[in-house]
């Protein structure tokens, strides 16, 4: 007797469920080493040895009170001015450790923004293709997701004539994905700058802010020297959701923060609203022991050529079969073009070759696929033949 | 510009803020050694020793992708059954992994459960005083939390009668804290045995689930032999929410589960609700690291002694000053009758002794305090004086 509420997710999770139990099934029947499974964002290069080490440290070293217990809802006073700190070194700004919430992941961080400012039937504006959860944290709320559609031919960018069209005195927010998730684009500098202009209009017309979400759990993976550009500078009601899942490789340690600047509108009661919602979520804090530890590797790096060679190989095999992509600069996601307009008809053919591939109906980007390869290299290699004959069948 | 749902949270947010605040102010200006603060849920009892070993062995000798990496969202499928297999020993029930959610804490576990089972509007009763978050929990899904009154002259047991009056066809769940914050209370078999009777018959009437839902953060806490019952024994449709935060001594690190019964209706449509709402909600999953820490740490303990002292330290107090009060069986709490009708003044009044206590309408619990005694012995000695003294001023 689950929740109305509940039973569209239960229905709609079984596809995911299913592709996940099949690759599991494959590997049973075929072997580890001869299914080549590129759906998941599970980072592949381990934690930098900066993260065990601290956490040892910690635990040798630390009161077990200190490193266990309870800390104030936003997390380790040292902690969140350690990233403020950071951050002001990298991006010339001014924060605090009031700035900066420490949360259960990215995941939980926009789940805080989002329950700060949403109330029912609010809308949220994201840019499809989109990490898919994205609509269940809105659903959390009751709010409603509002989809701007990018193309291919359009590089992925969002157009700001459609994000104009798309406002109205519902619009709480904006979320944004930089790099993006799946499709591996760098929203650059004069797009955003494009993209504030509207809002900043648009904020005027309808008389309220309107949050631009900054969703940067791939803010450090940029290959070939491309820039993230910082947000706030571009637009005052800017609020920000990282993680270190990905920088650090700890994804399953749920730990990240959400950042609001004391230059959006209200920070001060913003601030106290998202404090509350990180502590009612029933999170209370973020994990301690984990917090403490990042906060001693915020300069460690993981291996981002890794996944850049990673890239460079896919590419090369991609372009040997005769598949169309979008060269991605950040993240370590792939977006090909299904050869056939079924994307999930592609993504069956690829199963046949035990290839697992995410289909970009999930992202609402049909008529692609995606391709995690934050991977290991062995894999991609020994992937290579059955890309090719994937090729062959479409030609 | 925050949502009209988390106004009034703000609002309600700051006068426990303004209490925290005023102890840190009095920590300053009288010395911290003058203040005696039982405020907090803080466990003053480190983690046992075997919590930190294991944590220092799992980053030493295991992989850091299975260490920091993702797992099923449900949790660590050996962590699930290790906690499966200690229940079974100590309760002969028969649960597997797949019974088990890992979350991040029990105030998660709280609202994967809500989120499962609430769709708005829906009714949730609790049995007062309580611990307030579970309003917020409620409300989080825009449930409606409704109170079944205990009184001290019942000590504090509810009454079936109640309970059968103010169930109605939105009755969605129960939820019964035990041993309780703040009355450290524990509801025992007999008192189970007739809730459950009504519950049963309730169910039948309305043709739908009620849900009993367990919160048991501190069922480890019992004293002089007390049992807590394991309320699946005696009534079907029994979900239980755990956290380690007191009986390992770890409430920052914001680790516990969900248990899901097999016996309960529909619990594999449940199990994989919840296991969505766990993922959903941003959390994910819970802590990697800290799952495979405590699965080899069940049957470590803290000092439940510690708290026993700290007890009956307080308690021969409590006798020399005058006040009444209701002998803890379990938790770390005391529920101390104040001497005027209302509340607040007693904890005004403690103040100027420099006693921090929360007032018992901050659980819905008028003309009580609640005292915490997970503080060092040193504090609860040092603080006779001021309660003496406070005593006398309500003579």
């Amino acid at each position: 007797m689950i929740s109305e509420h509940m039973k569209p997710l239960v229905a709609g999770n079984s596809a995911i469920r299913a592709m996940f139990e099949e690759g599991r099934r494959m590997a049973g029947e075929f072997g580890a080493e001869n299914v080549y499974d590129f759906s998941l964002g599970n980072p592949n290069v381990p934690a930098p040895k900066e993260v065990n080490e601290a956490i040892v440290d910690i635990i040798e070293n630390e009161d077990s009170h200190k490193v266990h217990g309870y800390m104030p809802n936003a997390g380790h006073p040292e902690v969140r001015k350690a990233v403020a700190d950071n951050l002001n070194g990298r991006y010339g700004t001014d924060y605090t450790a009031e700035n900066v919430i420490m949360t259960v992941g990215a995941g939980s961080a926009l789940n805080v923004m989002l329950k700060t400012i949403l109330d029912p039937d609010d809308e949220v504006i994201v840019f499809a293709p989109y990490f898919v959860e994205y609509r269940s944290y809105i659903s959390n709320y009751y709010g409603k997701t509002v989809e701007l559609e990018t193309t291919g031919d359009e590089g992925f960018m969002p157009d700001p004539d459609k994000l104009a069209s798309l406002i109205n005195e519902r619009t709480k927010a904006v979320i944004i994905n930089n790099p993006n998730n799946p499709t591996g684009v760098i929203y650059p500098a004069d797009v955003i700058a494009k993209l504030a202009g509207v809002l900043l209009a648009k904020e005027k017309e309808i008389g309220h802010s309107i949050y631009l979400i900054s969703d940067e759990p791939y803010r450090e993976i940029a290959y070939d020297g491309a820039r993230v550009p910082w947000l706030p500078d571009f637009y005052q009601n800017t609020i920000i959701g990282y993680s270190f899942s990905k920088s650090l490789s700890l994804p399953g340690e749920r730990i990240g923060y959400v950042l609001v600047p004391s230059q959006i509108e209200g920070a001060d009661e913003f601030i106290a609203a998202a404090t509350i919602a990180n502590r009612v979520s029933g999170d209370v804090n973020a994990p301690s022991l984990i917090q403490l530890a990042v906060a001693r590797c915020l300069d460690a790096k993981v291996d981002v050529d890794f996944y850049r060679k990673n890239r460079d190989l896919l590419l090369e095999i991609m372009d040997l079969a005769g598949f169309e992509y979008v060269k991605p600069e950040g993240a370590f996601y792939l977006w090909v073009k299904s050869p056939v307009d079924d994307d999930k008809e592609f993504v069956q053919a690829g199963k046949k070759e035990h290839i697992l591939m995410v289909p970009g109906s999930s992202f609402a980007g049909p008529g692609y696929v995606r391709l995690s390869y934050c991977v290991s290299k062995d894999m991609i290699l020994r992937s290579k033949d059955a890309f090719l004959r994937l090729g062959e069948a479409f030609k």
